[in-house]
């Protein structure tokens, strides 16, 4: 089986903590990143002590801060095992596996049930993204797709409204009833969301910008629309009127099957 | 007068739009970057076509785009000139010139009156950070500040509300009343603010995370408080309710000059 480095103190961290997607088979370190990482270390776990030069040439990185583990492929899911979570993200078409990372950290944090990406063209799950996600991709559930219009198509029959970010709608991100299950979709940073894609989705909205800025970095925007939904679903639980909105749209259950 | 090269395309389109905080001498150009940039050129720019090694070497990056600006110094602000705004952010000891970037293009997106930084032992507007922040800081105020306690208490006398983000404490951003005229400030990734610079604050909050995150990039934190602001004042304006609080808190003029 073909292993990989992983790399990082935090990496290090989340990949040995309870949870974790996929089991290291080895770990590398130096001495004084050994010494750090003593508490968490689990028994059993292969260790051996390596100068920082061997962990350049292992990871093909200079990021490591002084440790690496050696990990089985990542385990993407099944899109059917994320179907019955209530918060998804997708990325459509992000390249950059920073900015991939940087999106899975802040849906980990939100308690997401996963992300999808698509198969083709699209970022994967690298050493350097799970670098960038401070090790949060190493607990993510994370899908792969051939067609993301068609997997939206099966996200709305199996119950989830789907809201694409856009930044040119007039909707903005917090206008959206984000209390349902809901399937967040965002774009390639300076192209936005493909056609069809857009097409796809229940409704686009925005996050308003002032001039001359005319995009975000897709994490923050990511971030933004993670983080209103925890905002709304918490003031919901509350009594806090902070999310109160003029209804509950009807559920979404009645379109399932269709 | 000493010189700098910035880069990148969006860095060259905001640096060379109107209200541009100062005024590029020199641009070079391959030959495909220069076509691409063709109708954003001011008349009277000096215009260089050169091979992408030249701007490998001028920049020390090879993040340029084809594209490089040659700028006077960073013009960097007094402090007295922002104490005027009504929404700004301070990064205590933020190191990576990459997040001091990122936190200046959402700061610029949300119409900040600008960024304040301390003079030593953090990031400095580098041409990195302006690559990282796609040109925002060409238009966004920036002030250094020899001691960043001390800045909150005068911040604090010219009536604005001094909010810390903390990841140890009850307290959300969502729970802040960021209408008033607020100060946002946010510590370095994994540190957290300094002891001196939380007990400066009047409040801290936490964004809320899942464990196992126990942090967020400190561009993605400061997103959250930055655009929650955004929100909360424009639910105050349309008289939607999503940011209704239970009354207004007393007007901080009160204790201005104390």
């Amino acid at each position: 089986m073909a292993t990989e480095w992983i790399y990082g103190r935090q990496v290090a961290r989340l990949a040995l903590a309870a949870g974790a997607r996929r089991r290291a088979v080895r770990l590398a370190a130096t001495a004084p990143a050994l010494r750090a990482l003593a508490t968490d270390l689990p028994a059993g776990l292969e260790t051996i002590t390596v100068e920082a030069a061997t962990l350049d040439r292992l990871t093909g990185s200079r990021d490591h801060q002084g440790v690496a583990l050696e990990v089985p492929p990542f385990p993407y899911v099944e899109v059917e095992t994320l179907l019955a979570g209530d918060l998804l993200v997708v990325l459509d078409e992000v390249s950059d596996p920073h900015n991939l990372g940087a999106v899975a950290r802040s849906a980990l944090a939100v308690g997401s049930a996963g992300l999808v990406v698509p198969r083709y063209r699209a970022a994967h799950v690298t050493p350097a993204a799970v670098k960038a996600s401070a090790g949060a991709l190493e607990h993510l559930a994370v899908a792969q797709v051939p067609n993301v219009a068609r997997f939206l198509q099966q996200a709305k029959r199996a119950g989830l409204w789907v809201y694409g970010a856009s930044a040119e709608c007039a909707t903005r991100y917090t206008d959206l009833d984000l209390r349902d299950r809901v399937v967040i979709v965002l774009g390639a940073e300076g192209h936005g969301l493909r056609p069809l894609v857009a097409r796809a989705c229940d409704a686009l909205a925005a996050v308003p910008m002032q001039p001359p800025v005319r995009s975000l970095n897709v994490s923050v925007a990511a971030a933004l629309f993670l983080f209103e939904a925890v905002r709304q679903r918490g003031a919901d639980e509350t009594g806090d009127p902070g999310s109160a909105r003029a209804g509950r749209r009807a559920d979404r259950g009645g379109r399932a099957g269709s």
